[in-house]
């Protein structure tokens, strides 16, 4: 079969939508400057939960986008890292960002005009 | 203030995390061929509830990325198009597309090497 995100049986559907996530968005972009610790990410990645960071990173290394070294000292440490399958993630993901970033100021924009007509429409 | 994802407050997270959304990605890939009716996104974009699409094309809309034409006709006739902005989503979102559907056997392998190993760990 085909690998088709409009098929709604296609796992591929779920990768997309997997991808596009804005933590895992967020945590490939803050790991493509090399590893990190558990801690930091989370620190870079402002208000992400401990629970979804975990979460997160979990799901990132099961499917193969992240490496996790955990190092036998004391107290424990444990690092992540973009494997070569997630270091090729980094330009899609930092061309989304991009988007967003460069934007917002249109979205906004947008967002002002059509709550104006629908309040005169309403009103 | 720079847009910035990493920041929680920035609008940008929340926009980055909606071009991300699996049902933003299908419904502009899809209409990046041409405008369509409502009912011929729904078909293409496969299992997506009524209600999803009614409520993604009208986000999609209010955010300035599609435009809505209603034709005073019996019966009712309304199409969506990307607009300019809309236009620009589309590589981004190609790109991403490409990814998951270029990378899904090593992804799956990735799950299953580590589905065995965490196996054997709490066997």
């Amino acid at each position: 079969m085909e690998p088709n995100p409009f098929d709604k049986d296609c796992p591929t559907r779920q990768l997309l939508d997997r991808i596009g996530d804005q933590w895992t968005v967020l945590i490939v972009l803050t790991l493509s400057g090399g590893p990190l610790r558990f801690t930091e990410i989370g620190k870079r990645v402002e208000g992400i939960s401990q629970k979804m960071l975990t979460q997160t990173l979990r799901s990132l290394v099961r499917d193969g986008m992240l490496g996790r070294t955990a190092y036998p000292v004391i107290p424990p440490r444990v690092e992540y890292e973009l494997t070569p399958l997630g270091r090729e993630l980094v330009e899609p993901l930092a061309m989304l960002e991009r988007w967003a970033t460069g934007h917002m100021d249109q979205v906004l924009e947008a967002r002002d005009t059509f709550d104006q007509e629908h309040a005169r429409f309403t009103a």
